[in-house]
């Protein structure tokens, strides 16, 4: 018997959508029904992650725990979330609820190390970033992880903020591929769209960089933990 | 305050990511936080409708009816449904849960008339064309619909099941796009996607003929009915 995906959704709605569309296209299935039952709660009232971490703002885990639990209700077995910044409150949300929640985080250092990358561009909010979630992650893992330093960083939160979330195709790419360029240069192999908006920005504004993409770490790692097959 | 939409999907699944994401494109927002709350059942235990409307396979309605008492338990309070065959049992699930339902069949016919469109073609599974679903709620709206017969009709049927449905992007569109021509050379002036897979269909295969898509005008509906502000 296969188990329930519950996707704790809406950090942004866009990136939601993202992750349940590599759920379906990366699931080995000829007809509806073997296809995973996936349940979706795109919860919009989840205050802004970065904002909390960072400058005080509402902490998001009250909202994050109620989607958790709605899921659960609805017959969710296995959680997701697909927000790498939300992973700051990882421990907090799964010890919120009684199914187990999928850490897109590990999925994503795991990911690094079958292709034995070495070392990685970061890109991703300055919630994420400025907290270490990836860093304490990857400590140990032989991983070494460049991070985009004044005007660099600032790129990353203006595409993920005024680009993808404020839903403008018109959004000038211009400083955040000096963002990417600046990291290779640097000798990073890969980079890592550690933001869930980041891998809609690639297709959206035709970005054409080697990257790793935890979206899709963590959709096959939740079709893997629901006793799907994958299909890459 | 704005409402919260339920998607009762899976049906398939790839046409509710579909739905998901034509509602956040066209929902005017610049934050998470402005969007819409979405929740979603992409509840693939549902039988297959043709199957159920034609053949003698099993009733769709107690799953249907499952998914939007569970989305209604968490918070929906609007319904949607990204299936016109699934259209065909639409007043046993309306009157299996409180909360309205609407009615993407009734949504497109009216989307036609705002176009001025006199003779369109229909572009469905068999169990939505032979059960009347869109000649039903078309009739006295002035709109002539026209309908595939033979191996035109087979074509779309395949192109559903062999190609969307069973993941199949090598799919052959070839008989797929002699029946759209058929269509048009009888005098349709625009192509009606009815059937949820064929939004997706028309972007994977390169299809570009004039057509109306009732995922599309279900979106407009669903960001409407919620009182969100449409972007077109």
């Amino acid at each position: 018997m296969k188990k329930v995906v519950g996707i704790i959704g809406g950090m942004g709605p866009l990136a939601t959508a993202d992750l349940f569309e590599k759920i379906i296209l990366h699931t080995e299935a000829r007809t509806d029904q073997e296809h995973l039952r996936v349940v979706i709660d795109s919860n919009t009232d989840i205050p802004d992650r970065t904002e909390a971490l960072l400058h005080g703002g509402e902490d998001p885990v009250p909202e994050l725990a109620k989607s958790a639990v709605r899921l659960a209700s609805i017959g969710a077995q296995v959680l997701v979330m697909p927000c790498n910044t939300a992973h700051g409150f990882y421990d907090r949300i799964a010890a919120a609820v009684d199914v187990p929640v999928l850490n897109m985080i590990d999925l994503t250092r795991e990911a690094l190390k079958e292709k034995g990358i070495r070392r990685a561009g970061l890109l991703a909010t300055d919630g994420t970033v400025e907290t270490g979630i990836y860093q304490n992650a990857f400590a140990g893992s032989g991983i070494e992880l460049l991070v985009p330093e004044g005007e660099d960083q600032q790129a990353v939160m203006d595409i993920v903020y005024d680009g993808v979330k404020a839903g403008r195709s018109d959004f000038d790419a211009t400083a955040f591929r000096r963002t990417c360029e600046h990291l290779l240069a640097a000798g990073a192999e890969t980079l890592v769209l550690g933001c869930t908006e980041l891998p809609p920005a690639f297709a959206d504004y035709h970005l054409d960089y080697p990257c790793v993409d935890p979206t899709l770490e963590l959709a096959l790692g939740a079709i893997r933990a629901a006793g799907g097959t994958v299909r890459l």
